[in-house]
């Protein structure tokens, strides 16, 4: 069975379809239905480099459809450090398990790992390259909003260059039709091979280095935050860094279905102010990385999820 | 739904209440009989400071119900090293559970927890605060033994200064009218204000320092842990702790249903010799933590525990 | 109840029907079978040493049988030091738990464990002792291939003085009857006590240096890692090791249903053009570990393994 490792593993159809998936799932994230459809299956997580937010969202994600799951631990008492290679590593877990959640700090990681396995992995990050369970509860956080990805205008901020999760975004938003404002210092700029790419796929995309200025007319505003240590020293830091936070205050002209996104964990790129108003949407944003990683599960380890969950499922 | 933060969030009744509870979950917990009251539901285990003991019973408690636990896991690796504060953390663990058993090394933090959550927070200990599971075991372990609560004569020895364990139980067992005696070197006395608050909650109040004369009329002994750490210099602590070491030798005349406990791990506070006799309680004690953690995380999530177990349970 | 705590608890019958229960609940193991045999009951993992195989391969039998598992975790947050003694950790877990899964670096420690618990231990390796559950999976991986355990040429290799794993499967194969080639560097033979051992028992043991001259004629090649550290200098280990690396181009003779063991991890003792040999046996027999495991959480718990899974299992 084959994995998940870029969004280029999904067609459009497929991911609008893993989307409604999702959707049916919701009131068996919330735990207010029980619905074991991955009982009997085990799904091994191999993080090796931590995670909290996706390991911990992996996880729930198996437990609330009755699923179990194995978890390498850490990386610095693991097999790993005896000399173990990845190849070794994915052999054994593939023999204990069904379906392996991974991260790992190299580029190219989870190919390698798929290539070695019988069973499916689902890339949870590999360093700078993909991290497709990210953009797919992006995704479901935008649709859920406006109720559609096509034709929406979305502003990427902050730290555009490093930053894999707006990579991956900007290809799926492409491929939906969306408009993208890039606002970034220079410095932290979306990689000018990937804007190029993304034009050549018929984006619409404009650079700036003024978020405030951007937001006012868009639809979903993705923050993320920009790491002191990308800086050569504190003052260059402060001055570029104190232009992409975000404030209650800022939101003053912004449309009023405006939503604003982050992956989290944010420092202070978002204000707590902005917790309280109707935009904010990153902690749902959290809670939509366990629905969406159910209906991903649900696709690669091929168990249909009912049309009608509520049929099948127990109330709790 | 609100969690159990003090032991002031619950009546007498209610901790007479849920003490019947945990009294008919034992051949549960016993793993006796399989009775899934919690099937479906999801615990976030927060331990931002380890307790092997706390955790492991609080986990056990979930899975013998029937339900699953998250963990956050080692906090050195976790989002809170990125910068993450408490709240956003409960956030993200809010949308991924139905509850939380959570362990802070900050006096007030299952507190704020609560306010920021929607899931109940079950406070397994906040720094110098509380940690009411721990008093609703030791409850339990009493009244198991002596059949009551009220009117009983407990000493509590050891370090009294800084142990929440006996801050809290001193408080409830107040509530149910215990006599206390507090035997402790000088250094390590109950602090002053607590003496005072027991004493205008009508508590009838020893303070001493010799614990070995104290025990003969006590119906409980509840021993803590002496820190090397607390004493400036080593030949003070070996003085000090030395008169708070039971032995075998020294329960010749005591009642012949007085109980030994002791919150665990004990270092030499209580002598092997102890563990053989009618009067040791703490591994039990340490047991009960499976059971009255059984009956809370039903209290709080809403679930009643049958009269009859055995009628709706499974043979194992 | 008592454990597993040397393959000396065991009879050869009991071996046999241990495996032959291994050898039912396969398609369980591989996850085509949902057979939640040990629902409803917990295992204890105490790795105070860690070690992921063994570790992830006992959470993986005791969950893919429907039971649970909780880990006492990292040990140097654990409180084990706090000072607390096996003995208290071991009360502790007994109470939590229906079975116990442990490895600890001191040889005895799984003896000590059992003699102190009411609960069957099952010693997942303690120290330079006994590892029972690796030689039982060994020993269903040997018995897979070939049909028997008896009369086989089994040929052991690379470090033999420290190792566990080959002092314990070669007291096993000499209850069987199989004869054995011990092939080292000098320096780490098998101990001459274990040999004078096995000869006493019956067995038919050549020893030699020469690991390449051994395998034409043999069932079995057996081999172990040899570290680095047990060499006084870099230059003696390059010399000693060096010939003790198998590499396709050494199996031009070897018989066509001959098999390459290894406990794992592995370093460079077998190279990858290996893998793809009809020899190559080390990754079946790493999963072999969860059936193994199965079989033995069943036997220890007093649950019997139906003769006919499919009848009883639900299909996945």
């Amino acid at each position: 069975m084959t994995g998940l490792i870029t969004m280029d593993d999904l067609t459009n159809e497929e991911i609008l379809s893993i989307l409604d998936d999702a959707e049916r799932l919701l009131p068996v994230a919330r735990g207010e239905l029980y619905l074991p459809l991955l009982q009997g299956r085990i799904m091994g997580n191999l993080f090796f480099e931590p995670s909290t937010r996706t390991r911990m969202s992996f996880e729930t994600a198996m437990k609330r459809l009755g699923g179990d799951v194995i978890n390498l631990g850490d990386v610095k008492t693991s097999s790993v450090v005896k000399g173990e290679t990845l190849f070794d590593t994915i052999q054994m877990v593939d023999g204990y398990t069904d379906i392996i959640a991974m991260r790992h700090p190299r580029q190219g990681a989870a190919q390698y790992a798929q290539d070695a396995a019988r069973v499916p992995i689902l890339n949870g990050g590999d360093g700078a390259g993909n991290h497709p369970t990210q953009t797919m509860l992006d995704l479901f956080t935008i649709r859920q909003a406006h109720g559609r990805l096509d034709g929406l205008k979305v502003v990427l901020a902050g730290d555009l260059r490093y930053g894999r999760t707006v990579h991956s975004l900007s290809h799926a938003l492409t491929r939906f039709g969306c408009e993208l404002i890039f606002a970034s210092p220079t410095l932290l700029q979306m990689p000018a091979e990937i804007v190029s790419d993304l034009r050549e796929h018929g984006a619409t995309v404009t650079e700036t280095e003024d978020l405030y200025g951007s937001i006012d007319d868009a639809d979903v505003v993705y923050m993320t935050r920009i790491q002191k240590e990308r800086f050569a020293d504190e003052d260059e830091y402060a001055r570029c860094a104190g232009a992409y936070k975000l404030h209650a205050k800022h939101l003053g002209d912004v449309k009023g279905n405006m939503i604003i996104m982050h992956p989290l964990p944010r420092v202070d790129e978002i204000h707590p102010s902005v917790d309280e108003t109707r935009h904010a949407r990153y902690f749902e944003q959290a809670f939509n990385g366990v629905v969406a990683r159910m209906a991903l599960l649900c696709r690669l380890l091929g168990v249909t999820v009912p049309a009608d969950v509520n049929a099948q499922g127990g109330a709790l």
